[in-house]
């Protein structure tokens, strides 16, 4: 009556399990050219060198004069010195001449800086200037900001906004981007069912589903990515293979939740390795906690990843696996986390053999910033997530951190 | 033939215009139900309580056996302890049962822990305990993650993938959140033409635009705004107000770069403020710099802003007075930024009387973060803004920072 399918996990670290992926897996995703308002989170398919140098001539900094500027050299507020106005043209008549020009505009032939607005008195076509404006005073060098030749933004960068602003001032209208990356969400499990079945499923032992659009959620915010979610697969052999082909068919990527454990129950595993295509497996179970049973799988080229049901765990290995492989694959130059060095105000301790990952609330304490683990057992526990604006990863050769100690932390 | 506009410029201080604003101007926005999946990034317009304890029974946290935690409180290797399996149901039978169970399946009447499937040893429907296992041991408290009542999500949020998470969790598929912000965009500037105009522009001396598609970018990032771009409009009188009022009718807040300076071509705040409107000038000029040309003018309860057309003044701006101006005006309860601690590898100045703000990068040095500011001149250096990754703020009270001093910055 009762079996349990036997469980050889591995528990490989998550280094080596993305290098493995990597020798393995080579994503081939075509380029488009997108438009520049499009293109902001979409990933830099070209390495882009400015054609031209920016300023691509002398120009005014300020609204104000063009004028000479060692004509100023004696000036002073007993001393000042008039020049007479003449209407902005490309070449200033002579040294005691001065020009009216807007911030941007080319410096007139003959001028080499420009006295502000509010620095002069003005009479008429006269202006005085009361102090020394040095040569190039106000005024942006041709090339200053950017010069002909210079890398502007490098293939593998995830664009930016002042990236788009940099392309702009070159003239692109377009730039050669990946297509987004198709990634299809399946969720299994069978104490599992969707949010939509209502708070009544609690009372009939089920559990809503809360881990699927944790995942939806956080991938869509990445632009270079498309969620496709296919909602929930029975915990049935046939349906998950059934639904693992269709979902092949139509993604780069797959991500199972749920179905993972060592559990009877849990036949997503053994379902996808013995669907009649080429498998690989790469890892039955990583060293992490939470996210132990979380598994991957290659699928002829494409990789599959299985991640735990329980939300926090799910999390963890989303950030800390898959968003890292992709990193590494699709050779993403930005970083995937920010990290600070913060004060931990709690002794925390790993388990040995395991990357331990603890949600933490990150603040500051006087001059410093503190961080505070939260000490919620359980990887299904959703406040931790809720309240944890951090991570701390007690890594597998480290017994723990001393209350008091600096650590490094990811911020969230 | 030449004249230059009055220049009455208060330059006052960020705070004391969004004090002023936001007494001023009462955004009225309506509140809409959406479905979960499309609620990252809105503002949550309702506190929202639990309905019910989480988890809303005892639950098993692993993949194992339930059984009664007093039964095992003798097993040891030398003594390991029989327990009879039968099926999964409601009651354990007796003290010497055990009940296979999954990840999150209620914990059986009479069960109080359970032992995990890796840490026995089972021959058929025998499974033997070699350890004594606590009461609730790998249980999932009734309640231990969220309690009923307990808030989740408050009023003024802007939702994360974690929220969604907690929403699900509680049997929710709609979550009432605030209307996107409608933002009118608007460019001006006689030397700024559209990139689309291509590199000949600046053969004939014009400037390609880099301002808009960066306040843009910035903006849409930002799921809560909808960016209405209405691309350029000349430096002339009739042409801005006709723009303005079209634009006022079609968004709740507008935003023009370029044409706020001093300059006698620079007719933006000019002409706006004598528009046959109920009109209150909030700020000419900022205390900031780059930035001081900055100016605030609300239109019938309007708030429009006027940005700098140069690329880094216009950005500091962006983040420091609009972005901080409609938190502020929305109640939205994040941070706008990530502030850390961080060494200077440099000595800067300030300028007196104004809040300066410094591009620089940050980086890891031993066991520290430091910070370079990035000493380009000019708030047309769209360089510092593809380096930067951080902005250092010299307060107006404050002459500057020493070498080596230790001190916030703002992650970008």
């Amino acid at each position: 009556m009762i079996t349990l399918q036997s469980v050889r996990y591995n528990y490989m670290s998550i280094d080596s399990a993305i290098e493995e992926l990597v020798k393995v897996v080579k994503l081939n995703i075509s380029v488009q050219d997108m438009e520049l308002e499009n293109a902001a989170g979409m990933i830099c398919a070209e390495d882009i060198y400015s054609p031209i140098d920016l300023p691509p001539f002398d120009r005014s900094a300020v609204d104000g004069y063009a004028l000479y500027s060692e004509a100023t050299s004696s000036a002073s507020s007993n001393n000042p010195i008039p020049f007479k106005l003449v209407n902005y043209g490309s070449v200033l008549p002579s040294h005691n001449n001065a020009v009216p020009i807007s911030t941007g505009q080319r410096i007139p032939e003959g001028a080499d800086a420009v006295v502000m607005v509010e620095d002069v008195i003005r009479e008429g076509d006269i202006i005085y200037v009361m102090k020394p404006i040095p040569k190039y005073g106000n005024v942006s060098r041709k090339g200053e900001d950017i010069r002909k030749g210079e890398l502007l933004v490098a293939k593998g960068t995830i664009i930016k906004p002042q990236h788009l602003a940099a392309l702009s001032a070159i003239g692109m209208t377009h730039v050669k981007v990946y297509r987004r990356l198709n990634i299809g969400l399946i969720s299994t499990g069978s104490e599992v069912v969707s949010p939509l079945q209502g708070l009544k499923a609690y009372e009939q032992g089920f559990i809503l589903d809360s881990t699927s659009i944790l995942i939806f959620a956080v991938l869509s915010a990445h632009k270079f990515m498309n969620v496709n979610w296919y909602g929930f697969v029975k915990d049935d052999e046939h349906e998950i293979k059934a639904m693992t082909e269709k979902a092949l068919n139509e993604n780069d990527i797959l991500i199972f939740t749920g179905g993972t454990g060592p559990g009877e129950s849990d036949k997503t595993f053994k379902s996808i390795v013995e669907m009649n295509r080429d498998i690989r497996i790469i890892a039955r179970g990583l060293a992490i906690r939470p996210g132990r049973p979380t598994s991957i799988i290659i699928v002829e080229n494409k990789p599959i990843f299985l991640l735990s049901g329980f939300p926090v765990a799910a999390y963890i290995a989303l950030y800390e696996v898959v968003l890292r492989a992709l990193y590494t694959l699709l050779k993403i130059r930005n970083e995937l986390f920010i990290e600070v060095p913060a004060r931990i105000v709690k002794r925390v301790y790993g388990s040995a053999g395991y990357d331990n990952y603890l949600r933490a609330k990150l603040f500051k304490c006087n001059e410093d910033l503190c961080v505070e683990p939260i000490m919620l057992r359980g990887s299904g526990i959703l406040k931790s997530l809720l309240e944890a604006n951090a991570l701390i990863v007690i890594p597998r050769n480290v017994e723990g951190f001393e209350k008091g100690e600096k650590i490094w932390i990811k911020i969230l």
